[in-house]
């Protein structure tokens, strides 16, 4: 097979000078790679497994076969982080764009809501938006601690919106942790039904489990394809070395960019359906690695549409970044021949927006490369359920490659503790009195402020 | 009045330490940019004059009434980066987050399509959803040179398909430059109206000219609200001084942390209404300052979402930003009583999501803080028209003294016209054979790649 193409020539001392990998170290860290990978092998991390092991795809197939019986008109989805990036990628790269604006785009599915936020103004634009079809609203929360305050307040609010609809109980579907948390206590007491996570997979690593594939078998979305492009990638993974080895290269290259203070990765897809696979990307590096004052800053630009923005700074700023181009294209769109009477114009007659679209990718390399900017390209002959399967289990195990080799715990996220605690002590959690007494002094301070 | 108000104690020394700002630095930058600023009221750049002029003011409200008596259903809009960003951006912040969902949401008005990119696969969905209603559809083509490529090949697609409706002439209006380029020729030659830009305005810094207001006025956003509120910021600029001076003080800030090493500059709303903001301010920071080697990388996040995806880099990770939180929320979203059984949930219990909000909103700017990663706040007291219109002034102000402070100049982008030559050059552009050549060898260079 070859479906998904990784070129690296760009981030090479041989096309960017100073500003590219030196071959002997980057051969001396895929050696490195390898050792670890080996042990890896015998005691693997458990999403390491996922793609082996189908966790609960029975369960999920028969909640979706009975959803599909019921009609359902909406799906509203309460998580945050890893409980809705994964399903958003899926979405982004799988339905119709168009797919909740018009009944003809999404073929008897239900639309979706993914409340990845509690900005009052939007959650009061969805609660309007679904209420017309309550009694069709399929409500799946998703929290492994079950202690998300973003999503146990939203299901608090949904929880009574939804009681008013008859049957309600048949169409609140609760995805957590296997035994402990919250949501498992309300599911118990209330009747609802309950999806899990594996043990030991965290939420940025969850999106093969039932966290982002029961909303996506919600949309006949194959699950089983997805899971397949993993396992392919897994195996992959396991038979190739060295150079041969996509993760191990491309692991070895984003390291060696980020020592080389390239810390700023940009994941730029040419490609719109692939513009959520760089915010799920986007947490998975950034929650995985950014810790003991380390880690690369990643951020998503889209091709074409930031050459007229950001590649100004990324072939004249300062050298400070690494471009991870994403490109895929199948679909043809003639540009007819038009205003003949200039002849400025006509070299686009004829031609096709796909390989006007193509041109403008090589373009952007080529100009980027000249500058020295390095740059690597990951082509992909389609964008599939099997691809993207394939591309998730990719870049998670990178990313728990390059946790080992910086240094890192790439599974915890102690930085946001802090920040929890603060929100949890000012809306009066009990227990968190003093917390509360130390913020209202810390906001009581004089502040130097400027006002219009 | 007080409706924009700026926060910048957790920049300085005081809160954070050696990654703060030192007080002697910042009054010495302010006092640089109060002298400058001196020289510029004297000979401004174009932009500054926007909100005094009200540039075809009259024209523009003209032909949105026009379009109202059409009753307009589509408005497809081809434009891209500094032809797309504003609009995109106050549509984001002044309309229906479903507007293009569901009628009752837009009142009368049309759906809006903004093509940005020529993914092929998109165009396609777009073209698929605006075909049913062709005759009711007003086609808006945005390019200050007229030669952008990507939307003169969309227009050659879109002019053969609106020709196919009748009266198509009176549903195709152009905006570009005063005088020169195609746009202007095709005008002539077709018959359709133009509306343009001022001289000397470039894309980025042309959100308050026809390219940002003629599609508003479509909304049927109040324009002339948008220039007050711009109005009204110029006039606090040239009004007062130092620290008292929104601009001079937000500029100081931006420029030193870039300078202190600071040099990715993370734009941050707790308003998802805000979103696009951040994305407009995105392109004039990157394409205004990314110059000779030098520039802040601006990148997006949006809160409370990325707490969960990029906080823990932010607090834990290595210490190269400086973050710019954004907040506004009115509306009242109760959280009511639910899980009576559940002690650990009881302190949002008849609470707001209002509240939450702001309770994540500050708790995210304490831990910042204590982590001592610089970051700023500016707190709108409501996502208005006038507010918007005082953001986009405040920012483009800031910009333009930022660039004198790096010695750059803030209105080129050369470094993006090698990629454009290259595209064209590929695509069979005459008088660019050598190119073509030079872009055919390059591809065929021995590339380092891995195929799975």
């Amino acid at each position: 097979m070859k479906t998904i193409t990784l070129d690296i020539t760009n981030a090479l001392a041989e096309a960017v000078g100073i500003n590219g990998i030196d071959p002997a170290e980057f051969t001396k860290t895929l050696q490195t790679i390898s050792d670890y990978y080996a042990k890896l092998l015998a005691k693997p991390f458990p999403f390491m497994t996922l793609p082996s092991t189908r966790f609960q795809f029975d369960e999920m197939q028969a909640l979706a076969d009975k959803a599909a019986r019921m009609k359902i008109k909406n799906l509203v989805l309460l998580g945050i982080g890893g409980s809705s990036l994964g399903t958003q990628t899926i979405f982004d790269a799988l339905l119709h764009p168009f797919h909740n604006h018009e009944e003809r785009f999404r073929e008897e599915k239900p639309r979706y809501f993914i409340l990845d936020n509690i900005d009052p103004h939007k959650m009061t634009a969805i609660i309007e938006t679904i209420i017309p079809d309550l009694d069709r609203t399929l409500l799946v929360v998703i929290s492994k601690s079950g202690e998300t305050p973003e999503t146990i307040s939203q299901f608090m609010l949904f929880n009574e919106l939804m009681k008013k609809s008859q049957g309600y109980k048949e169409r609140i579907v609760l995805i957590t942790d296997k035994e402990k948390g919250l949501l498992n206590k309300i599911a118990g007491k209330e009747g609802y039904r309950v999806l899990n996570l594996p043990e030991g997979v965290g939420g940025r690593f969850s999106v093969l489990t039932p966290v982002g594939l029961f909303p996506s078998a919600l949309m006949g979305i194959n699950i089983k394809k997805l899971s397949d492009g993993a396992a392919g990638m897994a195996a992959h993974i396991v038979r190739y070395d060295g150079e041969e080895n996509m993760a191990f290269v491309l692991a070895a290259i984003l390291h060696l960019m980020d020592k080389a203070a390239k810390k700023i990765h940009v994941v730029m897809p040419y490609c719109e359906r692939l513009s959520g696979f760089a915010d799920w990307f986007r947490q998975l590096e950034a929650e995985s690695l950014g810790k003991k004052g380390l880690g690369p800053t990643p951020t998503k630009s889209v091709g074409v549409t930031d050459q007229h923005s950001q590649l100004q700074l990324y072939v004249d700023g300062p050298k400070d970044k690494c471009i991870i181009l994403l490109y895929s294209a199948t679909q043809e769109v003639p540009i007819p021949a038009s205003f003949d009477y200039l002849e400025d114009v006509q070299y686009l007659a004829n031609k096709d927006m796909k390989s006007l679209f193509h041109a403008e990718f090589l373009g952007t390399r080529l100009s980027l490369t000249e500058a020295q900017t390095p740059n690597i390209s990951l082509t992909l002959d389609e964008v599939s359920d099997y691809n993207l399967g394939a591309l998730f289990y990719l870049f998670e195990m990178v990313t728990a490659i390059m946790g080992h080799l910086l240094g890192v715990n790439a599974f915890d996220q102690p930085g946001v503790e802090q920040g929890k605690i603060y929100t949890k002590a000012m809306m009066g959690k009990k227990g968190l009195e003093k917390e509360r007494e130390h913020t209202e002094a810390l906001l009581l301070r004089r502040a130097n402020t400027v006002v219009f």
